[in-house]
């Protein structure tokens, strides 16, 4: 037997945004796994900003994908076929599967999840990538600790939401930034300290006005102007935690650099990078104090999930960089 | 009995470089110490890249300069009259006297000096404020270890030259950034294993081919386009200390910032400012150690004296941006 599937490919690397021009939308069979193989019906993929970062043919952390390639995505889909030793039949999973309605897979990357403590959108979102990137990067990179203040950008996302959402349960004072009227109401339903609109404009004096004491912790997922804007307000001893820079990833040019660096002298402070996969043998602590927190109703684990198929993904996309999601952003197979 | 004391006062705040007109030159007297007071007649003054920050009226680690107060200095001389316990006649002082010829104290951060372990020209430079910022930004902020890579800019300057020699006593790969073949060639004799001279440009190839595995701790002196050559050659965990930005001190809008920053992410590295005022109660800890690479003849302490006398001082300072130096740049009264 064999699957029919279709898939997204990358037809040429995009200069700024992606357009139709930058995909090819094809459709294969995919055969009956082999031994120590299996097949997975694919029914979320997962839209993350980074892959903007893995369409450029630049020296990175992870290689780029290359021209005629299936696109690189994480995914989560049910188990159809299977002669691999740790996955039956009907198992639900997730893994680098890619853009694509099903995948033949050797097993390496991929987690069995379990559906009794979130259904598999969560286990894309709080409970998978976005959610460890908001664990570590909160705990290890930014060192929060009680009574501190936290600045989360892009805190309606699916990383921000979560990283906003671990600060309150610390006990720190949490200031949300993020885009329009619906977004910041639910960040002060969530009961955040400060919710800023960036599209107010002024985010130096916006963030100013909320921290007049100073950032101490600033989890980082835009960039721009966010970054200077905190940089001008940090507290001595401040950790910035570089996660993204949404904000410049569909920059033709090199976008400019934080202006106002200098601050990390001035406020003794520290700006580190980080990446989630460096965690990954950490990742049960991370799932284990989400999930509690989940069970306790102290955290909303929230999803955005667009129709269309692997079709869709194109224009799924593009989604992700207008803000179009609260919460984690899924496209449905 | 009186001491007649030229001293430069800030007239105004200068746009950019400083000119004549930043400056008023006086004479005062000043008066016989009272009760807990001490006068020192001060022989060495101390350039510094940090005296430009000081005349910008912003909120940073220490406040401005006012107009018409004296021009905050970090200096040395002989005691000539005491008041104070714990001074008397004929002793060598280090403090924050200002640029003058006569200074009136009350002992605070005054230092006393042993001029049999060096001379007050070394106890301004390699024992004084700017070894004390190679040492602990080396130390604590960049972390280095035996074997890896160390690059450092300007290499030849008072803070560099001791970053360099340092690095190289603890068994580090050291590579300078300086500009002009005589620097250049002055640090080839000291024994960094590569000198990359700045005027040749493109910064970012030349830190490529010197550090072809990744730089491990890059010690910023300088900031500019050499920030970002060393961003985007760094190895992974790589450490980047910011010491200072003297490249773009005399800019009259805030220059743009490190374009590669996003390196950071790549990288998982570290960027982070330091004052070396915070490693105060250490100063004997470097003190000692780089007092015993002296004495081991394992680190050559080097200063650039001017002459001028306090006059002297507008064209002085400059020189330090203009680069005139080799070591630490001192100006005889």
């Amino acid at each position: 037997m064999t699957w029919s599937s279709q898939e997204v490919r990358l037809a040429q690397r995009p200069a700024g945004r992606p357009d139709d021009s930058t995909w090819e939308i094809a459709t294969t069979e995919v055969p009956d796994p082999g031994p120590g193989e299996l097949v997975v019906r694919l029914e979320l993929i997962s839209l993350d900003p980074a892959m903007r970062g893995w369409l450029n043919d630049v020296r990175s952390y992870i290689p780029p994908v290359g021209i005629g390639e299936v696109m690189r995505a994480f995914a989560g889909g049910t188990v159809v076929a299977s002669q691999h030793e740790d996955f039956a039949v009907g198992d639900t999973v997730t893994g680098t599967f890619g853009v694509r309605e099903h995948a033949l897979s050797d097993g390496r990357g991929v987690t069995k999840v379990d559906l009794d403590v979130a259904p598999l959108a969560t286990w894309l979102g709080a409970l998978g990538m976005p959610g460890m990137t908001a664990y570590f990067g909160l705990e290890d990179v930014g060192r929060a600790q009680p009574g501190e203040t936290v600045l989360v950008s892009a805190a309606a996302g699916a990383v921000g939401s979560v990283v906003a959402q671990l600060a309150l349960a610390k006990g720190c004072r949490v200031i949300g930034v993020a885009g329009g009227p619906d977004k910041v109401a639910w960040l002060r339903e969530l009961g955040l300290h400060e919710v800023i609109d960036r599209r107010d404009g002024d985010l130096l004096r916006q963030v100013r006005r909320a921290a007049p004491d100073g950032v101490d912790v600033y989890f980082d997922n835009v960039g721009g102007e966010l970054l200077d804007a905190a940089l001008a307000n940090l507290a001595r001893g401040a950790r910035i935690a570089i996660c993204g820079a949404i904000s410049t990833y569909n920059e033709e040019r090199l976008p400019e650099g934080p202006r106002r660096y200098m601050s990390l002298l001035v406020f003794r402070a520290t700006m580190q990078g980080f990446l989630v996969m460096d965690y990954l043998d950490r990742y049960p602590e991370g799932v284990a104090a989400i999930s509690e927190l989940i069970r306790e109703g102290r955290l909303v684990a929230t999803e955005t999930t667009l129709d269309g198929g692997v079709a869709g993904f194109p224009q799924a996309l593009l989604g992700l960089f207008d803000g179009v999601n609260t919460g984690k952003l899924l496209l449905a197979v």
